[in-house]
C-alpha cells in the first residue's frame, strides 16, 4: 500500500498514456509515429495522450542533444533517432520532477536525489548506526530531509520516494516481510516512511528495483527478457520476462544465490550445502580466504589483493566462485532463455579474476542455443543500488497514479 | 511460418475479440460483464468483440449444463459459474471446430482429434517405422487422414493440426531446430505437413504444447505463473509466466532436465554429470536399478515392480531420482515464484517411489516463501501430449489467425 501525503499527480489518464510515457522515457526523443509503433498503439491514441503530458511539462516538442536516454549512459544510446530536431519529436522533460532513492543495508544508507530521468544530481552516503527499524526509520527520514532541502533550490517538486532493501519484499503492500541484513520482519515501510518524509514510497527489495533501473534507463531498455545478476554481499538476480520484472506469487524470485551447485559444499545461511552465495558471495570469499592462506583477510579487497599477489590457493578460491556464479548464469539461461543476462554488483571489483571461469562454467552448462544469451558486465558505482530504488519510485508515479483511481 | 492450404478463419478482428474468446474458452460461460473484468475490457468493448464470433457460430448464448471448462476435468471446474442460464451467458461452441494433434516420438506417432475446447473425440497410437523425416513426414500425414476422414462424419471443419515433438522448435518459424530423440535438424515441419495433409499446421516443443493444454484447459487456468514439470524418459518444463509461455529468446527454455543438482553424479548426454535427467529420467533410473540390483530391467516398468517387491537398493534409486526432481522443482520456485507447479508425465506411475522425496527435497531447497508453491500432481493418460499439439493448434487459430492480417 503506497501512501500519499502530498502527491504531485502525474497527468495519465489510462495505461495507454503511462505507456507512451515509459517508452519516450525508455528510449528516447521519438516521433509520436514512433512512440506509437513502439508501444503498439494508434496515432490517435498516442496524440490524445501525449496531449495532457505536454499540457503539464512532463512531455516537451523537440529532440534532446543532450542523449535521448534516460542514464545518458552508453549500452542504449544506439536506440536513439539521429540529432536534430525533426518535426513532431517529443522527449521526456527530466526537470519536471525529482525522486528519491535510499538504499538500506545492515550498516549504511546511501540516498540519491534523481530528475524524472532518473539522471542523479546528488548522492549521499552514511553509516546506519542502528538498524532496528525505528531508528533506521528515523535515519531515512533525515537524509530525505537533507536531499529535500536541496531539492527546493531547484524548483521541481519531488514526486516520490524509493526504498531498497535486500529481502523478501512485498511491494504491493509496501512491506518489507524479510530482511536478512536488517533483521526485519513485516515493516510495513511504505507508510511509515511516507509519514516520516512526507512523500509517497515505494519500497522494493533492491536487486529488482536496480532490474527496473536497468530495464527503464539501462542495459534493460527496449529487451523483453533480460536478467540482471548481481555480485557481491550476496549473489541476487532480477528477472524481466515478457517485458515485466518477476516478482513471484509468494514474494520470492530471482534467488540465484540460493541455487545448490555442490551439495557437498561449505554451509549457507539459508541452511544448505554449496549453494552459489555460500561460495561466491563475499563473505564465503573472505572466509574461504583465510583458510587457504592462513591470513587475516579483514575483507573483500584484501581477499582480492591477496589473489592478485598470487599467493598459493588464492586464485582458486576466486575460479571457483567463478564457477558457481557461471553455473547460476546458465541456470537462469537454461530455465529462461533470456536475451541478455547483465551481471552488476560490487563484487564486479574482482572480475578479471572470475571472469574466464564464469563464462566457461556457463558455457559448459548453458544447454543447447541457451548459450547465445549475450552476457555482459556492467560495473556499478556505489550510489547505483540508491538509483534502483529511485526507479521504482518513478515507475510508480508513472504507473499506479492515483489520477487514474489507483494505488 | 505457419501455412494455410485451406483455411477455415476465425471471425476475431482485434486483439481484444481474441482475448474475450480465449478468456470464455478457458473459463468456460461467463457473463459479458465478467468476461471483460477478466480480459481487462470495456462492456462495449466486449459486445463488439462478440458479435462477429456469435455470427459465426463461435460462441453461443446460454450456460452449459455439461461444464464450463474445456477439458471437462477437475482441477478448474470451481472457476464454473454456477449452473443454470442466467441472462447474457455466453459459452464456446466446442463442436464449431476440430483440430487435429500429433505427437512424434522416436518411435511412435499419437494423434488425437479434439474439438475447440480440446476434448477429445478420437485418440490413434501407432508405431513409427522410419524416424528420418520425410518418411516421418508421411507417416504423420497417414494418420492425420485417417482422423480426417472421422472428422468429416461430424460435418465441422477440421481447422488445424498442431504438431509436438521434443527439442529445440522455432513455433513461430514452423521449425524444428533440433529433436534427439528424432535426430532432426533443421526440418521445416509446419510448412511440409500443411502441405501433405491439407490444413494449418503448428510445430511446437512438447512440453511447451502440454503447457498450453494446462493454461487455456486444465491445471493452469486463470493463473498467470505456472510450471508444468513432466517425468519420463526426460525431464520437462514448460513455464508461464505473466500470463504467456515462455519460449526463450534463442528458442530454449525450461531445461530443468538439464540443471547439475549433483557434479560427481553421472553423466549426461548433454556432456555434463549429474543433470537432473541424468538421474531421474526413464533410462538413468534403468540403467541405476540394473547396477543396483544385477537384474536385466528391460525398461521402466520393470524397474518399477523392483523397487515395489522391496528388493534392496531398488527404493533408492527412486528416492535419488525424487530428491532431484524435488531440486529441480525447488530451483524453478526460488528463480520464478510461480503459483503452482502442476508434476505430469508418464513417469509418474512410479509417484508413490518418490513422491515424498520429492517434498521433502522440493520442501528443503525452497528459499523462504518460494516454498509456499502449490505442488500439485496431475498423472496424464497417453494422448495428452497430442492433446497438448492439439491445443497448440487451437492457439494458432484464435490468435494468428490470417482474418486479422497476422501469420
Amino acid at each position: 500500500m503506497r501512501s500519499t501525503p502530498r502527491a504531485e499527480t502525474f497527468p495519465a489518464q489510462t495505461p495507454a498514456a503511462a505507456q507512451v510515457f515509459t517508452t519516450v522515457l525508455s528510449h528516447g526523443p521519438l516521433t509520436r509515429l514512433e512512440a506509437g509503433r513502439r508501444a503498439g498503439l494508434s496515432p490517435a491514441a498516442v496524440t490524445k495522450a501525449v496531449r495532457p503530458l505536454l499540457a503539464a511539462g512532463y512531455l516537451v516538442e523537440g529532440g534532446d542533444p543532450a542523449g535521448g536516454t534516460g542514464s545518458g549512459e552508453g549500452p542504449v544510446e544506439e536506440a536513439r533517432p539521429a540529432l536534430g530536431r525533426p518535426a513532431g519529436l517529443v522527449r521526456v522533460n527530466g526537470e519536471r520532477a525529482l525522486f528519491i532513492g535510499v538504499k538500506a543495508t545492515g550498516d549504511e544508507l546511501i540516498a540519491v536525489l534523481t530528475d524524472l530521468r532518473c539522471r542523479v544530481r546528488l548522492a549521499r552516503r552514511t553509516p546506519l548506526p542502528d538498524r532496528a527499524a525505528a531508528p533506521a526509520l528515523a535515519s531515512i527520514a533525515d537524509l530525505v530531509h537533507e536531499l529535500l532541502a536541496h531539492a527546493v533550490e531547484s524548483g521541481a517538486p519531488v514526486a516520490g520516494l524509493g526504498i531498497a532493501v535486500s529481502g523478501d519484499v512485498d511491494r504491493a503492500e509496501g512491506a518489507v516481510r524479510y530482511s536478512p541484513f536488517l533483521d526485519w520482519r513485516d515493516v510495513p515501510l511504505a507508510g511509515l516512511a511516507a509519514t516520516a518524509c512526507g512523500l509517497p514510497a515505494t519500497v522494493d527489495n533492491d536487486v529488482r528495483a536496480l532490474t527496473v533501473a536497468e530495464q527503464w534507463f539501462g542495459a534493460g531498455a527496449g529487451l523483453s527478457d533480460f536478467a540482471v545478476v548481481t555480485v557481491g554481499a550476496g549473489i541476487g538476480c532480477g528477472l524481466v520476462v515478457h517485458g515485466r520484472v518477476v516478482a513471484g506469487a509468494h514474494g520470492v524470485a530471482g534467488e540465484i544465490g540460493h541455487l545448490v551447485v555442490d551439495p557437498a559444499g561449505p554451509p549457507c545461511h539459508c541452511g544448505n550445502r554449496g549453494c552459489v552465495e555460500a561460495i561466491a558471495g563475499d563473505a564465503a570469499i573472505v572466509a574461504r580466504m583465510r583458510e587457504v592462506t592462513g591470513h587475516q583477510v579483514p575483507d573483500s579487497a584484501a581477499a582480492v589483493a591477496l589473489a592478485r599477489q598470487g599467493l598459493p590457493g588464492a586464485r582458486e578460491v576466486y575460479a571457483r566462485a567463478g564457477e558457481a556464479i557461471g553455473r547460476g548464469l546458465a541456470t537462469v539461461a537454461n530455465l529462461l532463455g533470456p536475451q541478455r543476462v547483465i551481471i552488476s554488483g560490487e563484487g564486479l571489483a574482482a572480475y578479471d579474476l572470475f571472469a574466464e571461469q564464469i563464462r566457461e562454467a556457463f558455457t559448459t552448462a548453458a544447454f543447447g542455443s541457451a548459450a547465445r544469451c549475450d552476457v555482459q558486465t556492467r560495473p556499478l558505482p556505489f550510489e547505483e543500488w540508491a538509483r534502483g530504488a529511485a526507479a521504482a519510485a518513478i515507475q510508480t508515479f508513472i504507473t499506479e497514479n492515483p489520477a487514474r483511481g489507483k494505488g
